[in-house]
């Protein structure tokens, strides 16, 4: 267990300095946080970080995290994720390091939440009706399977990502402000179901409010909490682009779902994959194939009757249905039967006949082709 | 140029036998045309080419072509394509081979109609909305930078690259059936125009009806004729797929248009992006990129302000250009004046503070970041 001076020493260093200042971070790693937090009425008074100090009462922050019912952890603590680690000595965008501490709120506990293999979600505020839906699609269907959902609890495919997940499992929503405001207040019902069941995150302190600096530090974070990082939608500029470097910084695999290519919101992912930056994931069991360890769930093959009539356009299949096997039916039989226009049933029998699922007879009626289909 | 009893040996040799017979064409190779054919009537005479023989009168075969105001070619005549004799010695679900000679029909003459650098653009007759727009707008875009657009002219996306290329520019269309009659009667609008002003091509002859044999050996021209063969939307099992394959075996570049991954006629682009087969192009200038010599065309890089606004979401950049330079403006200023409602104002906000494009004052109005923008 850590010592109590050692983790009032961290609150104060986190206190002091911008989320994910590398030169602070490297000072801890050397010095030690109690020796860091000492020499800022010493040696350090006149850096930012001594500045800073001089305004700020360790009472006072011990008193607002409690006010707010929010704990903090440090690196050794049983709730500190061990997956931080792998932000020592990493730099971006001036931002890098494990962090000093973390303030996290919240009745969920956050090894539980996270599970074994958390997936982290982001993507763009501006986002479209589709990019949320594959955001609460995909997070629910992962959550489910066991996944902890770690995002930023900002509006668009954050949001749709919490609720997804939060629907049937777990979420972690990692903030660029003090965990007893949480932002956007748009999001007010969100978080209120975090504190109930799952968990806030922060590195700044309560109180503090979100900056550019601290956006790109809590993206940092929220890449190195996950085993991956999935970006759904995000437009030329974008922190979800931020975290993705991260992702890919941390050697974590970095997925990114297509989208329609008029959407601006589609440009990011695409980029990434053209890029080979992200691997392109179109359905959940493309990401479970990636957080997998190796060699277990990989994909069944797609063969066979059911996946090809799975797959098949719905006036499609309905014309297929209506194929007899022996015999033959005209084209206007089938659209009778089928119960789809005769323009349709034409080119669904021209798809099914290049398909070699259906086959025209001498006397122009249509059959299955014997076999094709297992 | 070929002697008339080559070029006679050569319509015969195609009207006894299934486009792409890979046995036929190593014949051919070996022996000459005109060996192979008079072999029909001898040593040949039970081969099933034989059998077809003695049923087909090779004056009813030139009637038949100049009736429909057709021409035959073959290897070596000016018409010929050279990138046809990229097929020589391959061979995909039982077809392959250099085709045996073509029917062209239409004004519009092979090579000029092709380009330096033609395109080949194939999906599913069952397409979407989404995918024929798609289709129309980068076969323009295209066809309008000079590339002729080489496809099927089956419904759905082949109809919509052809509307797209004509509109503009040059097509071809490459069919399973004679050219006399083309396949299927609802494109009669395009293949009229096609005839007008483009080419038809086949290698079956006038009078022949479409079937799976011919469609896949179809498919193995059109890969053959494109620099690149495109794939727009195509579900699980599809036409598109055996272009795609035979893109892939001629070394040519295969490139895949990604869509909604919801949507069925996704499945087969984002299988080929993920199996490495196909690149993930999301616009024109992609596909000009892959198509052009190497070192030629490079996209310029994407940057500075005028990028970043053109990406923007449209409700976004509203916001962003109500932003001032200095002072500040409240959320509820800013939104009476872009003439968008509170809740997309706050998420805007949001976004260009994360994009480090906006800043929120200490007095809680909202202006530029200095600088920001160059």
């Amino acid at each position: 267990m850590t010592d109590e001076r050692e983790r009032a020493a961290r609150m104060l260093l986190c206190a002091v300095s911008e989320p994910g200042d590398p030169v602070l971070a490297a000072h801890v790693a050397a010095e030690g946080a109690c020796a860091v937090a000492a020499s800022l009425t010493g040696p350090r008074a006149e850096t930012p970080w001594g500045r800073r100090a001089r305004g700020i009462h360790p009472a006072d922050l011990a008193g607002r995290t409690m006010a707010c019912g929010a704990r903090f952890v440090v690196p050794g603590d049983a709730e500190w994720p061990s997956r931080l680690g792998d932000l020592a000595g990493l730099e971006h965008d001036r931002r890098g390091g494990e962090p000093i501490g973390l303030w996290l709120r919240g009745r969920g506990r956050l090894p539980e939440l996270l599970g074994e293999r958390p997936l982290a979600m982001v993507g763009s505020r501006a986002a479209t009706g589709y990019g949320q839906e594959v955001a609460r699609q995909w997070a629910g269907d992962l959550a489910e399977a066991g996944h902890g959902i770690v995002s930023g609890g900002a509006f668009g495919i954050d949001a749709a990502a919490h609720a997804g997940a939060m629907a049937v499992g777990r979420t972690v929503a990692v903030l660029a402000c003090g965990v007893d405001r949480p932002y956007p207040r748009g999001n007010a019902r969100i978080f209120d179901a975090i504190l109930a069941d799952h968990v806030l995150v922060s590195e700044v302190a309560p109180g503090e409010t979100p900056s550019r600096l601290r956006f790109l530090g809590r993206n940092r974070l929220i890449a190195a909490l996950g085993l991956g990082t999935l970006v759904v939608e995000a437009a030329v500029r974008s922190g979800a682009r931020s975290t993705a470097t991260w992702a890919t910084l941390l050697g974590r695999h970095l997925m990114a779902a297509p989208g329609p290519v008029f959407s601006a919101q589609a440009h990011t992912p695409h980029e990434l994959v053209r890029r080979r930056e992200a691997e392109l994931v179109a359905s959940p069991a493309h990401i479970r194939e990636m957080l997998a360890p190796m060699g277990e769930e990989m994909l069944p093959l797609e063969r066979g009757r059911d996946r090809v009539l799975d797959v098949l356009d719905p006036q499609v299949r309905e014309v297929f249905e209506t194929l007899p096997g022996r015999g033959g039916r005209s084209a206007s039989e089938i659209a009778l039967r089928s119960g789809v226009a005769i323009g349709p049933v034409l080119a669904a029998l021209d798809e099914l006949s290049e398909m070699g699922l259906a086959e025209m007879t001498d006397s122009a009626l249509w059959r299955l082709v014997p076999g094709s289909v297992g």
